[in-house]
C-alpha cells in the first residue's frame, strides 16, 4: 500500500542449459497498471487520462512527466497536489493517482485524454488485469503439448536473428517469429514497435485461417511484458519465449492459463518460468 | 504509394570511435503513422480507432492482429476487405488503412477505441508528425552547447548500466538517465515501459523547477523512437544518447531541432546522426 516495496518479485523458475536443469529462485521486475486521473485546480472535475503498465516507483514523477509531455503542464508550478490511492483491495502498491493543476489548464482534455483499448480492459490492478483476460476469453491451452526439445527451443533465438533481413541493414527493429515444435520458422515479422510485430504475425495467422495456433512457439526479440504475452495466449499460442526478460503480470498470467513462458532465451541456457513440462530434453517426437 | 518500397531510409551518419571519425551513410529502418479506421458491414459508419507508429509494410496484418487482440473481431471471415490508401499528398507509404467487419462488430467501439495523445497530434505522415512538435513548440536548443567530449561520451551506457539496480537483480527493465556534459550521473529512473522510464526523469525535473535541461544529456536503454525523442525535445534537452537505433523519424525531428542524436551508443564508439558539433575530440571544458 505504500510504494515503498522494492518492485521485484520472487518467482520459482526451471534455469535450463546443456547439461543442468536447476530450480532456483529469480527476482521478475513488477509491472502492474496505475491509473492517472487530472483534477482542474482544488475542486474542479476529475478526469481519468489513462491507465498505463508501470514499474510501482517514482509514479508521481511519472505522472507529472507524461503530463507535461502531452502539454497539459508547462512548469513546475502548474502542479497544485498529487495523491496516490491503492483503489482496491490487496493491492501491494498504488494504483491510482490524481494529479490537481491550476485551473483551467485540464478544463478541457479531450484532446489529450486516452484510452488504451487492451489496459482500459485490464482494471486497476494485476489481478483484476488478470480476471479481464480470462472473462474475455482465449482458446484453451492442451497441457503438456506440444512438447519441444530443450535444444529446438535453445536454437530459436539464433534463428529468428538470422531471418531479420531489415534488421540486419538497420540494426533497429523488433521481432516476432513464430516457429513449429521442431523448430522450423512458419513466419516472422519486424517493426519499430514490439507490439506491432506481434500483431503483425497474428494478423497474419488469422488472415490465412490458422488460428487457434495450439502447436505453435512464438519467439519475440524484447521482453515478454502483459500485453505481448496476452495477444499470444489469446492466439492460442502455448509457448511464448522472449530475448529478454518477463514481468510479474505476465508470469501470473501465463501460470493460470497453464502458457509456457521462457525468458532469456540464449543458444546454450534459457529460463522456464511456467508450465515447464512441455519442454523436455529429448528431440521433438 | 505502394508500400512496396523497402521501409529503410538512408541517413548520413558519423560513426565515432577511438581514433577514427568516418562519415558514411547508414541505412535506418523508417517509423511512419498509420491512421487505423473500421467500418461496420458493408456501408456501415466508420470509426477512427488509432493512430500507430509502425513500420510500413504487412499494414493489413498489423490491423487484423490489432482487431483481433482487441476482441472486435475473432476468425479471419469477420473481416470483409482491407483498403489502404495514402491520404497525405507526397507521402511514400500509405498512411490509412480502413478494415470493413460483418455488421454489428463495429457497432459501438467507444469501448475499443483508443487514441494516443502524442500520436494523435502527430497527423497523419512524418512530415505533418514533426510539424506538429515545432507547433506545439519546445525550449530553444543552443547550437554546439554544450560541448561533450568524446571519450565523456562513450562511457555513459556504462555508467549508466552500473547504476541500474532493479536491471542488476532482474535483468528486465528500461533504463533513462540524466548526465551533466562532464559525464556525471544526474539522475536515474528504470521502469518495464521505455516510455516511463523517461518520463520519470523529466517528471522529476519538472518537479525540482530544472526544466529546461539545456546542459543536460539523456541516455536511454533502448532505441530511439519518435515518441522518446519528442518528449527529450520538449524538455529541452540538447542530446540524446540510445543504446539502440533511431528511426527515421526521430531524426527528421532531431535534425529540424538542431538537437545531437546518438545511436548504437557502446564503450568503444558510437554513432553520430544529427548536430554532431556536440561531440569533441576534447575533453569537456
Amino acid at each position: 500500500m505504500t510504494g515503498r516495496l522494492p518492485p521485484v518479485e520472487s518467482w520459482p523458475v526451471v534455469v535450463v542449459g546443456a547439461d543442468v536443469r536447476d530450480e532456483v529462485t529469480d527476482a521478475v521486475v513488477v509491472e502492474e497498471p496505475l491509473e492517472i486521473a487530472v483534477r482542474d485546480g482544488e475542486d474542479g472535475p476529475a478526469a481519468p487520462l489513462t491507465v498505463t503498465l508501470r514499474t510501482p516507483g517514482a509514479d508521481a514523477e511519472l505522472a507529472t512527466g507524461l503530463l507535461y509531455a502531452e502539454g497539459v503542464i508547462a512548469c513546475g508550478d502548474d502542479v497544485l497536489e498529487i495523491r496516490t490511492a491503492a483503489i482496491t483491495e490487496g493491492a501491494s502498491f498504488p494504483n491510482r493517482l490524481e494529479v490537481r493543476v491550476r485551473r483551467g489548464l485540464a478544463a478541457d482534455l479531450s484532446g489529450a485524454q486516452r484510452t488504451f483499448i487492451s489496459t482500459a480492459a485490464c482494471g486497476l490492478c494485476g489481478k483484476v488485469a488478470v480476471d479481464a483476460v480470462f472473462a474475455k476469453g482465449f482458446p484453451p491451452l492442451l497441457p503438456g503439448e506440444p512438447r519441444i526439445g530443450r535444444a529446438v527451443l535453445a536454437a530459436l533465438a539464433g534463428r529468428m536473428r538470422a531471418a531479420q533481413t531489415l534488421f540486419a541493414r538497420t540494426g533497429g527493429l523488433h521481432a516476432a517469429a513464430l516457429f513449429d515444435s521442431e523448430g522450423e520458422l512458419v513466419l516472422l515479422r519486424e517493426d519499430v514497435g514490439r507490439h506491432n510485430a506481434v500483431d503483425k504475425v497474428i494478423g497474419a495467422l488469422l488472415t490465412a485461417r490458422r488460428l487457434p495456433a495450439e502447436r505453435a512457439l512464438l519467439v519475440v526479440s524484447g521482453r515478454a511484458g502483459f500485453e505481448i504475452t496476452q495477444k499470444a495466449l489469446r492466439a492460442g499460442i502455448p509457448l511464448l519465449a522472449a530475448v529478454g526478460a518477463p514481468s510479474s503480470l505476465s508470469l501470473r498470467l501465463a501460470a493460470r492459463a497453464g502458457m509456457t513462458l521462457v525468458g532469456f532465451l540464449r543458444a546454450d541456457r534459457f529460463n522456464l518460468y511456467t508450465a515447464p513440462g512441455r519442454v523436455t530434453d529429448e528431440p521433438a517426437a
